[in-house]
């Protein structure tokens, strides 16, 4: 047998660093149609920070005994996102929960906000998100969210903006919610390396949407032609008389779960964004209505159907973000409690984890490696008695990348076959 | 933000695998030119083996209060410089931590040697470690280092070579220390493709530089040239009447750490080789004579002026080179005298390592992993208790690539923004 020669070609000489994991390349081969059904159930930011007076992080302060009764039962560790110190947004937090390489297939925040909230998207198209906004009398930005106006008075705005009609190209606009919206340009020869009108801080004009390239030139014209059109509708709706733009971004074509891993992948997520990234990797998006209780109903409901599930969770990274640790705490024991609820439908594996960390004491993403646990029939326990920060410390998966997940949890779920003879 | 697509070509997507370390092309996009200083400290050579009586390494049996405590504060684990299993050499040991790929980013003695005393090297250079040595009656090899001969003699013998010439090519000829010097040839087309003459054993004859490459023929006959002038100049010097000449090196073109990191950064060492290194990832090298306390008056000297700081302790190597356990073992003591002094100065985040092991027990450089300790404000402070060997095993950082040193130091710093949306 040529082994020499066969195996020669796999790793380039001039990889640059450190590989670790199975290419999706090589998982094609292996993955199996059939298998136990694969759980992740993502806590949105679930990494902490130890409180400043009883030094101890949310996730260890939170009365989690379902939780800690898997980690006694599975193995616990922690995992990066996308590398050491990086703090990760949540579309690169995501990717790698999936298994993609969250760099390579990182996904600008207007398309995932558009396929969020069900606008269709093409490759060719480009999303936009759009913030309502406060200018004053000189043009100057007074309010960068124009005060968090009401779901509601977004949706007037957004009527509004949808009869701006620009040559050639078809727009689309739609609500996320507060002072958020996307729109989405379908037409030829768009491209989204426009700079971002943001100007970061109040006080100073917007700034224009300028071609970052050459190829980005039309697209330019376009959103210039746009923002006149903004002028001209709301104009005098004060608070929110024009929008900020950002996050110009085309759709990655990536391969899917059902072709990487042979699965019939299906979503639990409540926000707009997770659903739009569940789409991307090729879920079926459910409707959970907007509660946990009705997430864990879908999921019920829906149990049959698929073999794969993504359950997000959210306010543990909105509540972090607002740094409110005991809030962040209660929000875990929320999710603690309907542990029960989903281990009785009898995953095969099953991991809880976060897409990263979520500090209270900072008020926003952080770089920390996020607690991780896997619980499956067949493991080898390790010695984490709970689900925390330092006991996933301790955990037999050790520190390592977050984009391991999804072969975790096929191969636990027994759906790899042997790779190789 | 040209979210999707300028991310895109960070890395190819034909990569087969994961890469957990972010690529520098990435960090380039994230990092702030703003936030804490970083603080790198190296302790050369700073893990080891059990002494065969005691079981306890040289970092475990040294006193270290000052670091023991930071390890109680902080994260620690064990990292490998190029890969496991594998013995680093100073210059891929060193490159690890600074963030580079310490294989494809390789650097030739003969080239940091060069820079570490001052000479000027362009990338056309070639850069030739000279050892003095014996040569006997019979022409054979009988001391490769000429009983380490003294500093001053070499500069003596220095000065008797810089008239050679030789057609063409301009050399140049320094004192590096004891039985070191260091050759530097100038001039077109010239490649670094050559076998070494150092024989590696006494009582044979030097081996010849020959070309490794038709490329590099001209330089060999250059080098053959160089030697028969040596031969003239000091063929009646003995016990120094000849070099040995190995690590022959051209400069690689490195992307410095104010390009990848938005750093400014400083080095305070007082060892050649480790000047020439923080040069070519493009720190400023400063003034600090030649002892421990020199460096830490230094450090508080600049300490404002930069934002990262390479601090090298080199006694640790070479005492561990020696086999001497139990100067090692003060060493250590030594650097964690001055832990107080450094961190009064406030650093953001710092992390103290070696660039690789020396066991005393081995008497020379090994493949063992490195002790790493890594303290900042924000942190999650694991179960570890001391700093050692076997505590940094149990360490929540697991045992890890030391290329990942940069992105945590500059994470827990507070220097990088968040990756993608």
């Amino acid at each position: 047998m040529l082994e020499y020669r066969a195996i020669l070609p796999l790793l380039p000489l001039d990889l640059p660093d450190y590989v670790t994991l199975i290419s999706t390349s090589a998982l094609k081969t292996i993955h199996l149609d059939a298998g136990g059904k694969l759980m992740l159930l993502v806590i949105d930011g679930l990494g902490g920070l130890p409180h400043l007076e009883t030094g101890q992080t949310e996730l260890e302060s939170a009365r989690t005994p379902n939780l800690d009764d898997l980690a006694r039962r599975g193995v616990v560790g922690l995992s990066e996102p996308v590398g050491p110190g990086i703090t990760p947004g949540s579309g690169p937090g995501h990717l790698a929960l999936f298994g993609y390489d969250p760099i390579a297939g990182n996904i600008g925040r207007g398309a995932l906000s558009a396929l969020g909230i069900g606008l269709a998207l093409a490759p060719e198209d480009v999303g936009v998100r759009l913030n309502f906004c406060t200018i004053d009398e000189d043009g100057n930005v007074a309010d960068r969210r124009a005060g968090r106006i009401s779901t509601d008075l977004n949706h007037e705005l957004v009527a509004e903006l949808a009869a701006i009609e620009i040559d050639g190209v078809e727009t689309e606009i739609a609500t996320e919610s507060q002072h958020r919206a996307v729109l989405v340009l379908r037409g030829e020869g768009l491209h989204p390396a426009i700079r971002e009108t943001d100007p970061q801080q109040i006080g100073v004009p917007p700034l224009d949407p300028i071609a970052l390239e050459p190829v980005a030139a039309r697209t330019a014209g376009v959103l210039e032609d746009f923002l006149d059109g903004v002028r001209r509708a709301i104009g005098d709706r004060a608070p929110a008389n024009f929008v900020l733009m950002r996050g110009y971004a085309g759709l990655p074509a990536l391969e899917t779960l059902g072709e990487i891993y042979g699965l019939d992948p299906a979503c639990l997520a409540s926000y707009p964004m997770y659903k739009g990234l569940a789409t991307i990797a090729g879920m079926t998006v459910l409707d959970t209505g907007d509660t946990l209780p009705g997430q864990v109903t879908a999921l019920k409901k829906h149990w049959e159907e698929h073999d794969f599930f993504f359950f997000h969770f959210k306010p543990t990274d909105s509540l972090g973000e607002d740094g409110d640790f005991d809030g962040k705490v209660a929000a875990i024991e929320e999710v603690d409690a309907v542990i029960p609820d989903i281990l009785a439908l009898g995953p095969a594996s099953m991991v809880v984890t976060g897409d990263h960390s979520t500090p209270a004491r900072l008020g926003q993403h952080s770089w920390h490696p996020v607690p991780f646990l896997l619980h499956a029939e067949n493991i080898v326990p390790d010695a984490a008695a709970e689900f925390g920060e330092r006991a996933c410390g301790t955990g037999s998966l050790g520190l390592f990348p977050a984009r391991s997940t999804m072969s975790l949890l096929a191969g636990y779920g027994g759906r790899l076959r042997k790779f190789g003879a």
